[in-house]
């Protein structure tokens, strides 16, 4: 499948992450995952050396993984360390381990040359468990190509239309928008003034009309991540009649499983009521009810680009972002081929 | 895929398009359809010239079509009239509308080359509203290929052994049957002596013996009209001692949605009762009780035809209107390969 | 697909063979089968000859099958003999029958050349029905290639830990294992002393630990008995004091239905309570729960290998008999491609 292989890549969140295997689809390659008796996380191939049954259908049994059907112990490094019948293995009794770090709550698989893999290059969502804030996040499969979220959340111009029920404000459709781009970062600061306030602020019985400030900043393979700040419309943080001082990071990062379809990982980190469960609760399931909104036109417009994937389209100022990021993959994804060809 | 498109297909019947849109597939393209608030009816490509979202995800707005994802506003015919964050719009916002026209209650589209669609030629199924008729009906999504359903439609020899349970009777096995053939026409007189009641006339308390003519008219691309009179077995519809004079015509449209799959659109215009509402309900449950009989069977045909589409078959005397159908259609895809040709 | 054509696959349970028409896929082909009023059984091609409806949705009349469609009459043969409107057939009214031969409550379809079948050699699974036993038994369809069935019921070692809920010991990891091979037959005998009991046999009051002998037999194209004898651990059967006396066989058969899905029968033959529906029932709902256990594993199996078919596996010396089982297949169909393009 077309996707970068050199990249560190969000496995899962650190909390789903236990000693019950999880099984994903990576790059159109199952992995597994567990979490050790010291705590530390482990990616193995998913796929049992001996008949190929998938590793998470099996049990954690100390820090070893024990495959389901055989039986088959494998030691965190992958390799087979018992098998039933016999003592001697055979060549080849082991399976793929992945270099995998966690940091801040998030967990970083690398598909590719483990040689190339540097833990220090691992994204470091570092809002989500910083002292201050509290983070929160849940992972949603998607029925879409990776770059399609990427496009959506670099584009928030559809907060006005695709949410309006949820977080959209119905005025936000003429922000100041700019952009900065550098070799491997992408940064747009959009600016909204005097916005009305969204159906979930009113549900939430917040009704004051606000200037918002949206920092998204793009890394690749697919991490997005949206640093927003509010105060009441037309004051500053510093006046002292200011009554809204809203400061919110959403974490994004897509992984894809197939060519048409994704897991999007998200994160909601907030500076207010860190401890409060009750509240994280609420975000966690409004959120989520805002992020299907997503998933179902996403899935919906990959359902259409599959009728005829060669049907014309246009871009407007909104796809700044959006376009910006995919030149950066692309360029990525050239220079891969390049090295894997200088490699041969 | 093999179908017909310069041909008016059935898009909907009337009282499917309100100001909700309506999104099919015809002929392997997305289709939006809603009304304006003049009545008028639309019919876009549901495919968003931005994003490629489909534009029935969205919402009418006056006489113009909201895209849900990003707010383009849509024109009637097809013009993009507003994007988010910019006055000046590039080259190409807009999407296809395609030549659409109701009659009687039907709506008709234009999936080929517009400058050829005559309004003129849609089909009048004039039944459907006339005065002294009452026209009901429904779109069934079959998933099969639409020439099976012109084969069921014109071999009406399935009906004492699909439909047995419900409109079927036991011996109207020994039909009279003639063909008429014109260029773009063809028609069959099937005359059946003497029937027993159907189990659905008995469940009516409709025991009588009946003499049943059924004229069926074919019309490229695939529509089928059968006007069905019956009268007592042995009497004429003068004879005063005749106690049957059911008059019905059956519309049936099918457009090709891909190459085994169509939708299916069918109407019931009756004579009596006329303005009573208990009987349309009563008439459309219990056609789609019926109709549903030839659904599963034509789902079942499909898959099995998918498995070899290759095994031999045979045709029976009353495949003669079916065969000469798809002869229609064969000629009229040559024809149209060659006017593609000349075109080049 | 790639699979042993002139050979005997297990097409029923004689007890699923009822007036009522089964429809089945065997080798991509699909077949229905029905029993006359003698007794008799009949396999015959679903797919009627006239617009390929499958005859699995119509009825038997009498000894004939009745296509439910337009209700063409097929004789036990195959043949049509009464079609819609005419009195004549055309040429190839007819579908294919295939042999067919019940022995011992199973039924066994010829997929090749007609002229090869010879019922002699159809398996003969006699403890089904044989006096002083009880079978009873049910058909699993199972999304996965036939052969990862055979791979999974020659290498027990898996009981200990797929079933280790259900029907396996904990401790049975160690058996000593001998495998007899013949030219089309394989034969192992598995020995594992000092078994503890199984969850099931401690549900059922059973707590002794017993020595087990399990005498595999595989024979082409997919069948594999498993004679099963147990004592009480350490005694033998002819020692008064022993209190364990099990004698159990397991019959299974799997039947392509696709490349990656099969049919797979299985029946139980006891020798003891052989008159008791009671423990017919509970040793059908009990065997269902641990065959569900395999059915779940096999079908994540083939969908790992779909990712990957070429991804590389190991053997363990538990796979000899599924290796040679799978040696002898490929030499068969190695046979019959010669044989086949010698009859060019």
């Amino acid at each position: 499948m077309r996707a970068l292989r050199n990249q560190w890549y969000c496995a899962a969140l650190s909390h789903e992450i236990t000693q019950a295997p999880l099984g994903r689809i990576f790059l159109g390659e199952p992995v597994v995952m567990y979490r050790k008796s010291d705590g530390g996380a482990v990616a193995l191939e998913d796929r049992c050396c001996h008949r190929r049954a998938p590793l998470s259908r099996g049990q954690v049994e100390g820090d070893n993984l024990r495959c389901g059907y055989h039986g088959l112990l494998y030691e965190p490094g992958g390799k087979v360390i018992w098998a039933p019948g016999q003592d001697k293995l055979p060549p080849g009794a082991q399976v793929k381990s992945y270099p995998f770090v966690e940091k801040h709550g998030w967990a970083w698989i690398w598909m590719g040359d483990p040689a190339l893999a540097d833990p220090k290059t691992a994204p470091a969502f570092h809002w989500y468990d910083a002292p201050g804030w509290a983070g929160c996040g849940a992972c949603l499969d998607v029925k879409a190509n990776y770059l399609l979220l990427v496009d959506n959340l670099l584009d928030l111009s559809h907060l006005a239309f695709l949410h309006i029920k949820t977080i959209g404000a119905a005025d936000d459709t003429d922000p100041h928008l700019t952009w900065e781009r550098q070799d491997n970062l992408l940064r747009g600061v959009r600016i909204a003034r005097n916005l009305s306030p969204s159906q979930r602020q009113i549900a939430q019985g917040d009704t004051l009309r606000t200037d918002s400030t949206k920092i998204m900043t793009f890394t690749p393979p697919a991490n997005v991540v949206i640093e927003i700040g509010a105060v009441e419309a037309g004051k500053t943080e510093a006046d002292p009649t200011n009554r809204v001082n809203r400061k919110l990071v959403v974490l994004d990062s897509m992984t894809p499983e197939t060519d048409t379809s994704c897991h999007y990982f998200w994160g909601n980190c907030r500076n207010y009521a860190i401890d409060d469960a009750a509240v994280t609760e609420m975000v966690l399931k409004s959120t989520s009810v805002a992020f299907d909104e997503d998933k179902f036109m996403l899935e919906a417009e990959q359902r259409i680009i599959d009728l005829n994937p060669a049907a014309p389209q246009i871009d407007l100022i909104g796809d700044a972002g959006g376009l910006q990021a995919r030149r950066i993959v692309e360029r990525l994804l050239a220079e891969e081929q390049v090295a894997a060809r200088a490699a041969e």
